[in-house]
């Protein structure tokens, strides 16, 4: 691949957005205190209580599998457990941080869509007070979810009541929420403290940051716990001014909803350019910036030599196409044609 | 203060110097596969081995706590311990993490200058295969330490090679490693590869990055692991190109050794002045970037009013004051006017 | 109840055979080297070579789910994880030690009787190599099984063989490791040592100890950390000739094999007698010492009010009655008469 | 030595006091249900309250590793850290289990006896509420300490005092707290309960039973953890009503009292013999039931070829005679006499 290229592998491929850059160069004037007690961090904590509401807490940190295992450490004392879906990051692409840094056993289920449902909480919501039994203490939703799908949020409400009701918290993984709020045509509080989610993890970096997470807590009871987390959980910024400015950035001037909103457009455009040639399955809805489909093996093999993209499942062959903020419509136009010529269309 | 300030409380107060930021826009083209394999940090690995010899590996993370856990965990096993100064920064100054995280025992010795000795080490290189003692399996050195002193080569190797000695590895923490070779006037290989350190945690934040931290590999047995430890620990950054370019920068055209001795000159320069107040009795030598000293509790609070720094230990009026890659001349001049005048001098 | 009475409910219930409380009261002579190297211990170590093969060693710990969590990390590095079951002890019924304690990530599979196949293995042996994953190592397999079932020496070799092809290691869960033996009508080495188990946990406690179990070693090069992970995760018994006083006796003149057959007869009989009424279906196969079944839930309701036993699953109404080294013909045909008024048979 | 001896090495040597195993052998009378819900274990719940006080509440642990690390689980939070003395049994001989299975960070403090004071205390009781520092939450003591040193109980309510006006917890490591109630001559409430001890490690091994210990919580506000954790710790025993026995003799009748006096008028007796041979020189204040004392090396190693007994600290000479429930007159005389006869007196 030349130089400079784009591909369909990861939303983390793409670089960082000019105005996240502009914000960085921008925040690198004099001193500022470092672990947070600074005028990027201060502004940052009044951006997302004006996009999540007034008791919104924000404390940044620097990856997602941090961001989640502080959050979820928030809620689980040292004997209790977390539901989620067997496709969720937290089980199978952090490198077991949850359970080998925080303790946190996992109750997985399986979904047919990444999205959990009351039934499926129901089968792990048992056995409470049970010492022998590790107790479930919170469930955690991915929005949008792993596989490109996203919960509306009835849905998400109905859920975070029904987990409510069961004694438990909700954790929502929002590595890629921009997107799902892009997709739905929400705000950001509509599908989080709208709906009753306690704690989430921001992401940032996927939707056009350098790198930038950060832990949110809606639940105010939940707050004491996040510094302390964060710092011992090798979360904390030293130079925290430039994770902040990078956040400011993404929620000013809809800068979020502007990068998702092309990702997830982009998706589009591609679900429709592949949807014409035969031969293809569309393996899942596209409520995001991701496309799953099936594709013949060697076809898969001969387009990534020209293109990056991951193959899901061996097994099925099964492959994922992401796009980003940087996806741009000759990108997407010129994949579709070469999958429509690898496939013999 | 002022919006741009700059004061004498930590490097980690800095900003990022320019030629960083610039690595980290030039960084910023098209695509870059995520967690590592991108030309950053091929480059990153090229410049490591540059200035640390051919076998050293490089696995950027992402601040100095996570970069020490990872590099410990590396060495122990799950029954092991680490031997470290009681000023060592992970002992006090982490949140615990290397316990909490990787459940390392830490076996804690008093120094008078934060500087570890051979005698020291054999009070904790005791009972080795006891199993009720947590076993000792690496001594880790700061260098430059937390109280500013630096160890000469000769004074590192022969402590590594006694630790050797005792079948253990050695373990530096670099966070000002930068600012220990600028002030024994030495390349970095001199005080790691070339004394035997077997791994160590190299800065970046602190010497003119943004956010950037590594591991370095120099006991090739010990490389296998890091990979997996600092997914794990949550220490892997999916967009690395923008840490790997920020280790480039300061390992390109000796800006490491710029933005250090800089520093240091300033901490002399600082040294200088405050030595000619009378009262004020100097506390500990001067071997990088930062200058220590007793000071009466009221006049360390009226400057204080206008100067950013740390009262280091309350009980005896000992403060710290650090110099960084951008502290001016006037910086340290107007602070020494400052404090002579509230010596009443 | 009556102050002295047997249930159905757990094997623990039962308490301890006579020759193993005599065999504490023989071993209860002046002093013993603590920790260990005490004669009963050596006893021991030779008892377990003679009945598991002249590389085996044995190391006393103090319950179940020590002795798993104590052998999985023998195996397991900090970044790997263990293969289960679903309905494995160690993923349902040890409070998340396995995660709390050790760091142990568990990918765990669904089975129809609690034994694991070849292909439910190679779902989850998958991503080698990739830091994002937590990489299996081991295999671990229940037998009996929780299901009351038991791999046949055949199966468990084929197993075995095709863990160690895929690179892991096995771990056999024994705390029925007598009732699978005697179901079988095998030596205890024949489904362990000669079918190519690595490790296991060997119990006592159901089989009419008070409180005995150990970790067996069987590839020697896993020895070396079990002392000090045993220490170290609270499992080291300072009077430790008591807990292997207790072994020894079942080691002896085959009362582990007396036990756990009359167990198993007391089953069949109960099975038996079970099958004859109208209403009730068998739930699973019965290989050991565990007979469950389905029970209309007003029936299992009125049963235990008199007789002590478990409902397995609320939902599906399946009940679990287990038989001990102590039930009597008498206590099995009393249940199967009362079961059978219950029923309106 | 012969097939039946007693030593001075440990009290962990001795065996098992008759009125314990007759208590165990009573105990195993019928089913019993596992896990606590017995006779014996609610037997032990009066008789710990008979001796605490109403509020106490007993959950019997396997060892006193186990014991220690569960209660000072229920205390700490997970960026919490613990106050002890540097010689304290959790720092220096379990293993690095406070640190390896609950991730909790020590902070040791030197002392001259094995005793804490408050201004031992005062020195780690600073940087609260700042997260780069684990934060201190609990001030560990061991009554009787690993010195043969008792606390008197106005000692222990000033320092408990003093502990809970910095807002901290104290705990309680009484795996010798008989020793130290018979040798001040008061009742096991004065040393933990009257004097505001929160949570305590009682002691049962060391004292005549075969291996029992035990979390009592004396602050309400703890007990709700501690069953979780205690499973979780891998600390609960399935047929508990066999170590609850163990607990139960010793309680009844004072037969702690009666073998906890026993091993220290032994102890006074050694003392007084030692002290009239030239040459020795005490080295601790006997409290308990240890004899501290520097001997010449070689006369140490004539000694332990007829005698088991610890050699304390290899730099100075120091060794340490235990004396346990079981040590007879004679005993002691006779080894009394070999030291006078090996000091060539």
């Amino acid at each position: 691949m030349s130089t400079s290229w784009r591909g369909f592998a990861s939303d983390n491929y793409a670089g960082a957005h000019p105005e996240v850059l502009d914000a960085i160069v921008r925040a690198n004037a004099g001193h500022a205190v470092a672990y947070g007690e600074d005028d990027e961090t201060a502004r940052l904590a009044d951006l997302v209580r004006e996009h999540f509401g007034a008791q919104a807490e924000v404390f940044p940190a620097l990856n997602g599998t941090g961001a989640n295992v502080v959050a979820l450490s928030a809620i689980c004392r040292p004997w209790e457990a977390v539901i989620c879906a067997e496709t969720a990051h937290i089980n199978v692409d952090e490198g077991g941080a949850p359970e080998k840094m925080a303790g946190l056993k996992l109750w997985t289920t399986p979904t047919v869509d990444g999205l959990l449902t009351p039934d499926a909480i129901d089968v792990h919501a048992v056995r409470s007070g049970d010492v022998h039994r590790s107790q479930q203490a919170v469930v955690t939703v991915t929005q949008s979810s792993e596989l490109g799908t996203a919960y509306c949020p009835e849905q998400l409400g109905r859920l975070a009541d029904h987990v409510h009701g069961l004694g438990m918290k909700v954790h929502l993984d929002g590595a890629r929420l921009a997107n799902a709020a892009a997709g739905l045509d929400v705000d950001l509080r509509a599908i989080t403290t709208d709906v009753g989610i306690d704690i989430l993890s921001l992401g940032g970096t996927k939707n056009g940051a350098l790198g930038a997470e950060a832990v949110v807590v809606l639940d105010p009871g939940l707050a004491h716990a996040v510094p302390f987390l964060r710092k011992s959980s090798m979360q904390l910024a030293s130079k925290m001014r430039f994770v902040s400015a990078q956040l400011c950035a993404l929620l000013t001037d809809d800068l979020w909803r502007r990068n998702a909103s092309h990702a997830n457009a982009m998706a589009q455009r591609l679900l429709e350019g592949v949807k014409q040639i035969p031969g293809i399955t569309i393996a899942r809805r596209v409520d995001a910036n991701a496309v799953f489909a099936y594709l013949p093996r060697d076809v898969t093999a001969r387009l990534q030599q020209h293109y990056r993209f991951y193959e899901w499942d061996e097994r099925t062959g099964e492959v994922r196409w992401m796009c980003s903020w940087d996806t741009t419509p000759a990108d997407v136009d010129g994949f579709v044609a070469a999958i429509s010529r690898e496939m013999g269309a």
